[in-house]
This record gives structure tokens, C-alpha cells and sequence, in this order.
């Protein structure tokens, strides 16, 4: 019997701890803001994790990013500036630029390493990368978002990681308001929320933050994602001058190529479970 | 620092693993079909087991108890006669028998002591065990359906281990006809049918076969439960003689105390992500 190697993140406040079976390290560094680690894992491919928090599987990833764009994009009836702010292994600029009203994609993620490991180690989720309609910015996305034009971009996405150290002020209300002025006279913005089971809490802060900072509407959507904790994930959606039912159908059933999302999952993924309805 | 304690399930065939950490073993008994262990965990209240495989969890069963039963009976425009096969448990007993239109339950578990056990660890889940309307036969799900008067039943719910060892004829054609002759002239089957991430082909298996067992429809119905392999789970629901559409939405509307499922989860829950559609 040869060694067995796993990768394990525990989630500490809620003693639940989720393994991977690991072949080998690809890759290691420490970047000026976190360890970046790859891992060839025995069934879930290639596996990225940031100061050992599990980031993204090849296997499950696209749950996640389809997720956390097309219901926006097609919430929008015309997206054609988006910002992403976070976002560094490119997934979620590669679903934005399915989109062919896109005209520009600007990712402001603050570790330009994690752009490159990812551009090494995940080739797929950085196939556009070279897409003449996107930009890299490597820099801070909540003053970006603060100094950005009124009223600069239809879409902005943030997909970031969880809600501790810098990460921490892309919750709060300050931010949400400055996204708010960012947005066009037409704008969604949508951003990653945490575990429904594990953070209900949070995600009632963000819809209460976003509404706070000015959007009409907010709806959250929910969606599986194995290797984040729990298996259940979130992203919230608030819109700016757009109806709360305002939905381009027809080009999402044009849509090709997606494994989890498809027209009719728009609505189904804004049902909320009953422990997270208002009058609950 | 004192020691610590965690019970692990490894997906051995997926190379992943589920911990959670564990303050201490309440119980452990050998049955005479199985191991059967009670935890006291840190974060997710009471957990059992079965040969080493997590069957629940006090913080997260009601999702899974909650998705197996109410869809199907409001699918069906008279649920008074439920049989259930397996459920030891008794979590799927309680969910049914809030349902004013049920005049019996009959509960068809082959291990007895899980249902002792499950009194004893889970009251919970067991509060209903002495309604009038319920009845417990400790045996072979399987016999029982080839054995049951035709027509005897107007909902089965399968909730079962994984198809591996007794449980393995659970998911076969054969008992899924059995289950069709036991149902009456309007019937749903239900079934639990694994993880849609890592067992797609068990379930388009078992919507052939249940097709094949000449059920006139079938919908594959999706949800997250932490504590079983990927956090995403399903069911597997087919109709005899009833409209694919049917729903008794008002009294869906006026079901009180559920944490999961509501009214708008019936279509929500029936939306197949894009790798399962059926032109996929």
C-alpha cells in the first residue's frame, strides 16, 4: 500500500472539515499577499487553494461561475461594460465573455500571481484571456470601485473570497454604495455570499446592505458547490434601474456550451429556501 | 490543548471525505444487519451512522426529510394511503404525517434497531411514531412491494442507502414495477436517487427505468444536504395516471413549520441543471 496524500480545509467554526485526494503538488508560492497553492487531485483535476482555503476544482468550478454571471448578464438588458472585481483564475471573465454584448471586461483583482498560476495550471477557465475586450488590473477592487466614473459599467461582478482580512470590506454597505455609483442608469450587481446553511446570517446582511445602498431590488441565488463549505453556495443579485422580472429569455436559450445553467434555472435558482424568506 | 476527535466518511471511489468533528460516541451497536454508531458532534447536533456512512445529522436532515415527501404528495391530488420503504429513521414518517390527507403510513424497514435507536437519539424526528395512522412492519422493503394488493397504494417513498448490497434491488426495474402494480390508478413513486455531481448516471438510469416500469412521467428533483457525498442530492419522482403538472399549490401554501421546502420549491426543485437536460 503506497502513501496517501490528502488535502484537507477544515472550516473551524463549524467543525466540518472536507478532504481531496491528492497525487501530487504541482505548485507552491507565496505571493506578497497569500500562499498560492495547485494540487493534482486523484477525481476532481487540477485544484487551487489560497492560504488553504480551497479556490476552485477543474471538476466543480462551473457551478460556481456560471452561476455567478449568466443570471446577472441576462438580468441586464443590455451589458455591455462589466467590471469584475476579484476574480483572479479567470473563470468568470471567461463565462462574461460568452456574452457577445460585452464590449469590455475589466477584472481588477489585487494578486496578479494568481492570474498567472492560473494561466499555467488552469488553461481553460483563461482561454479568452487574450479576448481583445478584456482588461487586467491589478489592484485593490474597492478603491477601484470608489474612484470609478458614475455611472461607468452595466454589470458589476464581485467575486471574492470569503469575508475576513481584505476581503472583508467587499460586504459592507460603503462598498455596495460605491458599486451603486458606478453602475449605469441600468446596472446589476451581483456578489458572492457564502453557504445559505452555514451563513444565513451573512446573506440577509447583504441583501440589507445592498438595499441600503440605494438598489431597487435584490434576490439571492443559490446553487450547489461541492468543494466550498457545505456544498451549498450563494452569489446576490441587486438591480439599479431594471425590473425585478426583467429577464432576456431568449438569448439565454441561445446560450451554448454551459453544464449547469440554462434559461430555465434563472427563476428556479432565486427560490430561496424557507428559512431565508422574509416572512420567515 | 485537548485531544480531538473527528469521524470521517471517505467517498472512496470519488477521493473525497467529509469530516466533522465529534465531542462524543453516545452509542454503537451491532445489529444484525449493520453497524450502527451515534455522535455527538460540535456543530451539527446528533449524527448517525450506518457501516461508517453518515445517514444524518440533526443541523441538516430537513432538507433531505423535507424534499423526499412534500413534493410528492402535493404532486398527487389524494395521498391517503403512503408506504414507505426503508426511512428507519422515522424523519420521512413525521413529514408525511403532517399532511392532514394521509390515513395511513406504513413504514417498511428492514432493521429494526434503527428505528429504536432513532426513538432513543432522534425524538425529534420520531415525534409522530405513535400517530394513529402509522404502522411499522420491520422487513424486506422489496417483498413487500412484489407482495403488496395491487392498488393499495397512492405514494411510495423509496428512502434508501446507497444501491450497494440490500439496498442494491431498491433501484432496480423490477422493483420499480412492483412498485407501480402496488400504486392505484393515480400514484407517485419516489425515490432517493444520490448526487447529481458524482452519480449523473444512476440517476438518468433510474428515470429510464422507472420510465420503463410505465410510470407516463418522471422529474428528477434537486437539493443541497451537506452530510451526504458533494452536498447536492436528488430524488426521483414518477407519476402514474396523474398530470405532470399537478399541484395541489393552496395547500402547498398552507404547510406550516417547514425550514426548506415551500410552495414556489415544486417547479424551483424540478429544474435540472444543464448536464442532466435530456437533449444535453
Amino acid at each position: 500500500m503506497s502513501t496517501e496524500l490528502w488535502y484537507t480545509e477544515r472550516y473551524e467554526e463549524h467543525g466540518a472539515a472536507l478532504s481531496l485526494k491528492v497525487r501530487e503538488v504541482l505548485h507552491r508560492e507565496q505571493s506578497p499577499y497569500q500562499t498560492i497553492e495547485i494540487f493534482e487531485t486523484e477525481h476532481f483535476g487540477t485544484l487551487m487553494t489560497l492560504d488553504g482555503l480551497v479556490m476552485l476544482t477543474d471538476r466543480d468550478n462551473f457551478l460556481y461561475h456560471e452561476m455567478m454571471t449568466h443570471p446577472a448578464l441576462f438580468a441586464h438588458p443590455a451589458p455591455k461594460r462589466v467590471l469584475i472585481i476579484g476574480g483572479g483564475d479567470c473563470g468568470t471573465l471567461r463565462e462574461v465573455l460568452r456574452h457577445p454584448e460585452v464590449e469590455l471586461a475589466e477584472q481588477v483583482e489585487l494578486d496578479e500571481r494568481v492570474t498567472r498560476v492560473a494561466e499555467r495550471f488552469f488553461p481553460l477557465l483563461c482561454e479568452r484571456n487574450d479576448d481583445p475586450r478584456s482588461r487586467f488590473h491589478f489592484q485593490d477592487g474597492i478603491a477601484w470601485a470608489e474612484n470609478a466614473k458614475p455611472g461607468s459599467y452595466d454589470l458589476i461582478i464581485v467575486d471574492s473570497t470569503d469575508p475576513v482580512g481584505p476581503a472583508a470590506g467587499l460586504f459592507g454597505e460603503e462598498f455596495y454604495a460605491a458599486c451603486f455609483r458606478a453602475l449605469g442608469e441600468q446596472g446589476v450587481l451581483v456578489a458572492q455570499s457564502e453557504s445559505p446553511l452555514l451563513h444565513a446570517d451573512l446573506i440577509r446582511q447583504c441583501q440589507r446592505r445592498m438595499q441600503g445602498a440605494g438598489f431597487d431590488s435584490v434576490d439571492t441565488l443559490f446553487f450547489p458547490q461541492f468543494a466550498y463549505p457545505s456544498g451549498w453556495w450563494s452569489a446576490t443579485l441587486a438591480r439599479k434601474g431594471v425590473e425585478r422580472n426583467a429577464f432576456r429569455r431568449k438569448d439565454a436559450e441561445q446560450m451554448q456550451g454551459l453544464q449547469y445553467y440554462h434559461a430555465d434555472m434563472q427563476a428556479a435558482a432565486m427560490v430561496a429556501p424557507a428559512f431565508l424568506l422574509p416572512e420567515h
